[in-house]
């Protein structure tokens, strides 16, 4: 049984291991400072598909088959499949499970998808519903451009403030057991995040309106696990980008919770390099779920991290809810991971 | 510890106990069959709102308002929300879930929502990670013709196989623990589908499309479950509608799982009456939540039920992979609720 510690908090009675992980991405990606670590570089974003969302789809379902290869397991080992994407109705995710034929839970929490997808899976384990399950997101540039900005081949400028959506999916293997002998990730503690609103409209700016979500639910882990930064070597965000990154240490810092520079990663400032003129950075589920899977991980198990939290953030909002002058409200969810060894 | 039946059926080893539940409903479903055990019916379909997206999160709000009202509870009383609905970027539910201020896991299972917000929201409480949660879904009439058919002014003709999308939605509260005295209904099992596809392409027949995964669903949840059609009173479909409702009853007869029509409640088929032009029947995330939540669950608490299977089916399509030529698969999760006396 997990206790439930204050508000939003579970801490998780047997804490779920991390038993596998995969990563893969498209080409600019691949050509970006985490290129060597990914476990597949797709030098053809449409994957071989004849469409975009087909291509995500196929690169959704690699990242997970690539997963279960590298514990020696096949679909069916998995007992559900917890994941989604940024495209209407959860298309990539909806067809790739289609494909793997796993029992399927969908999710969407925007760009926080993949931080959604292990706290629910690894509540689910601790609670006894499964004894190995996959976690999943993915997004895709051309997909993502095409359904919430501009059609590609208009060109459209970019402002400095927009994020590049990444090309990628990134699927965790988690396991009800931990091991008999070795080093491994485990999910300690989930932090599951409410909508939060601060009036941000502009598109183009995701960073500011995912920024306090993560604040929020930062601050709120931390209250209700009575844990501080100091307690973690890294608190790690999913694609605030570098305007919603600066926003969020000011965020916290104005509430008496300082996060130092040199202990925040930003997934979405890790993935390209700044000649690769993606402006604020990354975004994108894809974006926090490929450079967990390719970077933090890895990092965990080599003990280069040994404690994380990691708050992937996403931007609630569509084309209608944009064009009917709706804000945009942002989530975080936060997940916990320990370097256990046994 | 919930128990693992077989592949996909989880038996929970503290059968979570609906607390509360409502419903609410647009003009149309207030004047059908089930009209007055609507707990609101809105005689104006905008609920006030300035358009329809909005009209259908007010929608939501208010199903999920009415539920904690009927228990005297508030929306800080509710450790989550899980839910969902069938527009892009979950519009409707992202935004009720700001203005109500609930920690929100956001799910899509297309129709097949509020079964698979029950299905998690029941694992969850099993395994302690909260002691009460509300799930629910919702969808619209409006909303949903505009989005993934045709604007509603252009007055197009329905094919007879077509269904109306249902302006509802329905709310649970669940908790962890049972009752000291009374009656109520608690959800013992719970089984997670797999998409399935039948090559079903017609957008205008999704009874089709879904009956094939209602099926499999069904099949594997009496298999895992050591069960059969005469452990239940009724085994309850989402939104087949005329055509589905056929076609799963053929299906399971093929397959050696009779269902006969006198034990099959379709929600779609309950909520218009025939003169209400309604073609195959209701359809949406608000059907089977609302139809549940106004008129099963209080047969449940009368006696009238005793033990029955909610399975909501959903059809997982875009129109963006509907254009490119994709099938319609299905989707169905199965809920298995038990009326308890203390």
């Amino acid at each position: 049984m997990a206790e439930r510690m204050g508000k939003q908090t579970s801490r998780l009675s047997r804490p779920p291991r991390v038993e596998s992980f995969a990563a893969c991405v498209g080409k600019k990606e691949g050509h970006g400072p985490l290129g060597s670590l990914f476990d597949e570089v797709h030098e053809d974003d449409t994957l071989g598909q004849k469409n975009w969302e087909k291509a995500e789809s196929a690169l959704f379902g690699a990242a997970v088959n690539r997963c279960l290869e590298k514990a020696n397991l096949k679909p069916e080992n998995a007992r559900f499949l917890l994941g989604g994407d940024l495209l209407n109705q959860l298309a990539a995710s909806c067809f790739a499970c289609r494909d793997l034929g796993i029992p399927f839970l969908g999710l969407f929490g925007a760009c926080s998808t993949m931080a959604e997808s292990l706290a629910v899976g690894s509540m689910l384990l601790d609670g006894g519903s499964a004894d190995r399950l996959v976690c999943a997101a993915s997004s895709h540039f051309c997909t993502a451009e095409r359904q919430f900005r501009f059609p590609l081949e208009l060109g459209t400028q970019r402002p400095p403030s927009a994020q590049w959506t990444v090309t990628g999916a990134g699927a965790v293997l988690l396991h009800e057991q931990d091991m008999a002998a070795g080093v491994y990730p485990a999910v300690t503690h989930v932090t599951v995040g409410k909508p939060i609103d601060f009036g941000v409209t502009d598109a183009n700016n995701m960073g500011a309106a995912m920024a306090p979500a993560a604040a929020a639910t930062i601050r709120q882990h931390f209250y209700d696990a009575s844990r501080t930064v100091d307690d973690y070597d890294f608190i790690v965000t999913g694609d605030l980008g570098r305007v919603g990154s600066e926003l969020l240490r000011e965020l916290l810092k104005k509430e008496g919770a300082s996060l130092p520079e040199k202990k925040h990663i930003d997934c979405g400032l890790q993935i390209f390099a700044p000649e690769q003129d993606s402006h604020a950075g990354g975004s994108g589920c894809g974006c926090s779920a490929s450079v967990l899977c390719a970077k933090l991980l890895p990092d965990m198990i080599a003990g280069r991290i040994r404690r994380m939290l990691f708050v992937a953030t996403g931007a609630l909002m569509s084309t209608t809810t944009g064009n009917e002058g709706e804000n945009i409200p942002g989530i975080a969810h936060a997940v916990a991971f320990e370097r256990m060894e046994a």
